[in-house]
């Protein structure tokens, strides 16, 4: 393969993997993440986990790390969007 | 490639990509994306531009589709969230 389209691929995968880390950042900072739909970024972070079975499959590093990474920042903001939302609830 | 991890990376694209169909209703139905970053959903967008290019550049037509549409989803996101954004500022 072309190092161009390495490099591409690569730059690819860091920026999608990256781009969760403001959204990560926002809720924790305003501590809520109502507008954030739970069933978006559950079916989300399922087909990320594919994709890392895939990259393990097919040995490629890069989709393997990349797709763990924004697996571990959806779930993060699984976590607290539940967890905001309770402390909304019980007035905490 | 064994067709099982075809398979597999089939499904992540198709979950992965249809995904953001939830977000996108979300937001239409109650016309408010507040807790959504627009850093985080502009750089996820031009992440997934680039795997568009990607695909391309491989030849793969799963990769291109799925994060062709996946743009897309994202582009409206972020028109909606802007829309509903300016609504609010404007009394609308």
């Amino acid at each position: 393969m072309h190092p161009v389209v390495e490099i591409l691929g690569s730059l690819a995968a860091v920026i999608t993997t990256l781009g969760w880390l403001p959204q990560l950042l926002k809720i924790r900072r305003e501590k809520k993440a109502d507008d954030i739909s739970l069933v978006a970024i559950g079916t989300i972070a399922t087909g990320v986990l594919l994709w890392t079975f895939y990259g393990l499959f097919i040995g490629s590093w890069p989709v393997i790390m990349a797709n763990a990474v924004t697996f571990l920042f959806i779930v993060a903001i699984v976590g607290m969007k539940l967890h905001y939302a309770r402390a909304v609830q019980t007035g905490g």
